[in-house]
């Protein structure tokens, strides 16, 4: 299935890129014309390379082509499996004209962003997302990391692609779970710049659910639009770039307390979201109803709307303070103003976060 | 002692930064003013800390100051000894104000940049190089990195820091064969930029090796500012900066032959330096009596001026094709044009090079 090709384009200067997303953007996108010298590195996952990696290769026939196939995971995010990259790098003789390029999900995207990023001190690199996590958000930007067993994403590079190849079908393989994780950030997207997108996802939710094409597309568009803008006034999150973590530092918590290996990165999100809303209420900004409306939605998208049961308000409050939006001791969150638009702020009593986690905490 | 300062600017737009040279800057200069935010983690090694970590200390005790005090030598630069950097920066709370100081050689400098730069994508830090060669080369320019198992600097990312802070008081407690690897990089500006700088070590030579201290400052604040004005014009290495790698595609090889554990870095770029200057005489360009000026000054500084007895030509070759100097397949080389003048060039034939590493790699 091919449909017409929509281009979003992230403006930064020298560094500005095209976002490609349509169904069957693999055949028809010229993959090799964002590419300047021989030799390719393809990294992707022992779950994706079964399902894309020949069709990419049939694209690049005319380039020296190598692969890595990592382990599939978030634990697997870390110095130790980056290193498997930089051993094939350098195990084949890429040299600085090398373009890497991702093909997966948002750890395969995060991890070969940084690999390009540190190779030989940067070499270019393509992003190919095959996940709605990766196409909404991870994949367009330009932020790369790798995780630390004590936190995650804190080592990393701001760090641009050459161009963002989406393409929707690779989300018909797309198993339930990890789609729904997608929606929470695509929900994201309403919640902080865009509430007419929010109303348009609450009447839509059914044909997005049921992967209709044309509802992905939109969303997909919309989703890249409004990261692309945000991205294109702040690249290296010196202020309003950090709106885009609504809901992650609750929930780079979650995740870090269950070490990566439960709950995925948008379940995580989703229910960090909820706290963030839930939090916005307490301070007097956030409707309740609002707040309401939001947990609907995502509990429609079958995702957590509080945190896992084992954990505990001190869990919060230890893992948090780590969180990367802490600046000289001050703890920092994204609130919501309203339903579409969202702020960074420390204008919190510790006894309201502390209302709002012990509300969360609390087994129903 | 204390001495006048000289400071040299690397004038790169908003990257620009001061280079303090002097007898007593750690006295002299205010270092906290160079740090932005309340915390700073002073990375250094276990050779410098009983000298120099208490004296930095003091001068920072307005400041949450922690340290990481790390094995000495060039086989610890890597992505292993760069996490206990991260284990670190995480353990104690560093958010993204936090400075790093890095206080010690060649290697602290370029893994306390490297972190730096990965740090929650990029904090500020500032280079107290405390070797000479750390003071004329490494600590100057924004290359940071760590080295893979397969090359070196494989891994790594252009940063540069706030300030670069050189006591030239430091040197005295440098061994004898430290300080003769810095004066390899101090010839070497002579060589690639600056004859009458050459000439000047020539005569000057007796001094030097006595760590005469005003010769010291000299030959520093010269060495700098011919790195500071190569740097200037080409930041990221996209050409002429890579002048300032003479010898070293071969040095690369001799330090990644003996795994980082024999010769250090200065003595396998002086045997490189001969290497190339030889290339350039067979080629056609360089004087057979400036190759032996070069021989006879670095020979003066008890530097090898040929490569280790048992690296064999194949060694060279299979080695030498992995540098970053590489392009596309091509093997690109720093050489002289004449004493004074240095271009990266693929304009040598593969006999010319035989020729010249069967001379080299021959038992005399």
């Amino acid at each position: 299935m091919t449909s017409e090709l929509t281009q979003v384009q992230v403006s930064l200067g020298d560094r500005s890129y095209p976002i490609f997303i349509g169904a069957g953007t693999f055949q028809q996108v010229d993959i090799a014309s964002h590419i300047s010298g021989t030799k390719v590195l393809i990294v992707t996952n022992e779950t994706v390379a079964p399902l894309y990696l020949e069709m990419l290769k049939h694209q690049l026939s005319e380039k020296q082509v190598d692969t890595v196939v990592l382990a599939d995971g978030e634990q697997y995010k870390n110095l130790d499996t980056l290193n498997l990259i930089f051993d094939q790098l350098i195990g084949s003789h890429h040299d600085r004209k090398t373009t890497l390029i991702a093909l997966g999900g948002g750890v395969v995207g995060d991890m070969t962003g940084f690999a390009a990023a540190s190779y030989q001190r940067g070499v270019p690199f393509i992003q190919i997302p095959t996940t709605l996590l990766a196409q909404v958000d991870s994949s367009v930007g330009g932020k790369t990391a790798v995780n630390h067993a004590m936190g995650k994403n804190m080592i990393g590079a701001f760090y641009q692609p050459q161009a963002v190849i989406i393409d929707t079908n690779t989300l018909a393989t797309l198993p339930d779970r990890e789609f729904h994780a997608g929606l929470a950030e695509v929900i994201k997207y309403g919640l902080i710049v865009d509430a007419d997108f929010f109303q348009w996802l609450e009447s839509n939710i059914d044909n997005l659910l049921q992967r209709n094409e044309q509802a992905l597309a939109y969303a997909i568009e919309l989703s890249c639009k409004s990261k692309a803008r945000v991205v294109a006034e702040d690249e290296t999150e010196q202020g309003i770039r950090a709106i885009l973590n609504l809901g992650h530092t609750f929930g780079h918590a979650i995740e870090t307390f269950q070490g990566y290996k439960q709950w995925i990165h948008g379940e995580a999100v989703a229910a960090g979201m909820v706290m963030a809303a839930a939090l916005s209420v307490t301070v007097g900004d956030l409707a309740v109803e609002d707040l309401h409306r939001i947990k609907h939605l995502l509990h429609r998208c079958s995702l957590p709307i509080a945190p896992p049961l084992d954990m505990a308000v001190d869990d919060f409050m230890t893992l948090m303070v780590r969180d990367k939006k802490v600046l000289d001791g001050q703890l920092r969150l994204v609130l919501l103003k309203r339903l579409g638009e969202a702020c960074v702020t420390d204008q919190f009593s510790i006894d309201h976060l502390n209302r709002v986690l012990i509300d969360a905490c609390s087994p129903l």
